[in-house]
């Protein structure tokens, strides 16, 4: 509904000034950007893009909003996607892994932009982690019900698996597993797909 | 037998800088205190201090080990203490979380500290979470031995159980849950508690 419905005014701005700050974050880099760049580039004042954002920091907010909406976007096929849970949950991991090894190595500037989000407000990763967590949720509810999994509270376990990997999705854990310890990507794919048979089996056999 | 062997006198003397420097990191902080404090604290030259660690970063280097030291030696108890394998690793990963949350949080200067060994030099955080890993794994193969777990490589099963559980014992993750996600230290007992669950039961069933 929200496709076919044209976008308020007010909306439509937002959009058009976050699209032209996501661009000069990607090529000058969030920390050299001032609002006024970004104003320039609209042919707006300062003023006016304060109207529709209090800070530079609201304005990357809701880009990492939409960065993270399209990652959950593509992990939301997997989850509908076909196979059994233990596939799927594999897949869902994986997929999680190469995309945050994308966004967040490949394109540099995007890895400073989502960790000046979680420097400076926490709002929009907590809701992405809630989304996240949600997802696998339904997706442990699934084999649950299918009796591929032991049955069990498919939200506790899910918030477990999420802490569980958090050394595989967590921007600060990646960069140093792949600097300090050496893992190359293939080497964190591996030790994922280890430790989800691990917590695979767990689900499988339950913990009462 | 290194208990009753005398230190020899080099030893002696990086003992006893090492000594200088720790109290004067824990009373200052770590990037207040010069080499040359150090020296004025002992009565020695700076140049003196130099003969026996390179830099400033590798006096903090011995201190951190040694620190990291203790604390193995604390988990080596619980390793080696009574109760079923599982029991000892649900108490090994409880300790390991208690003496972070102490060392890190109660101990201010002492995190500044680890924080920067681990941004200095990691050499020393390797080698720690190498035998942590090794105590694992001991635990592990008791376990399996036992019939308590399945067959299966100890080894390859304690790093899956480190990579699961690093967000109980790493220092910036730790912080990170705290205040952001404002979990409390007896929330991250039972967080670890249920993950741990999870684990175990997947210990049992084997991966096979």
């Amino acid at each position: 509904m929200s496709i076919t419905t044209a976008p308020s005014s007010a909306e439509a701005t937002r959009a058009r000034i976050a699209d032209a700050a996501e661009k000069l974050f990607r090529n000058m880099g969030y920390q050299k950007t001032a609002v006024a760049d970004i104003a320039r580039e609209l042919g707006m004042s300062p003023a006016n893009v304060y109207r529709f954002f209090a800070s530079k920091s609201a304005i990357n907010e809701a880009i990492t909003a939409r960065l993270l909406d399209g990652l959950l976007a593509r992990l939301d096929a997997v989850i509908g996607g076909p196979g059994s849970a233990e596939t799927r949950l594999h897949a869902f991991t994986q997929d999680t892994l190469n995309s945050c090894l994308s966004l967040f190595f490949h394109e540099k500037r995007m890895h400073d932009m989502v960790s000046a989000a979680m420097g400076e407000d926490w709002g929009v990763i907590r809701d992405y982690l809630e989304r996240f967590i949600e997802m696998i949720a339904r997706l442990v509810a699934e084999g649950m019900a299918a009796g591929e999994f032991a049955p069990g509270c498919p939200q506790a376990a899910a918030r477990v698996i999420k802490g569980c990997t958090v050394a595989w999705h967590h921007p600060a854990l990646l960069a140093e597993c792949m600097q300090a310890m050496e893992r190359t990507p293939a080497d964190l794919s591996a030790d994922l797909r280890q430790a989800m048979n691990l917590i695979i089996s767990g689900l499988k056999r339950g913990t009462r």
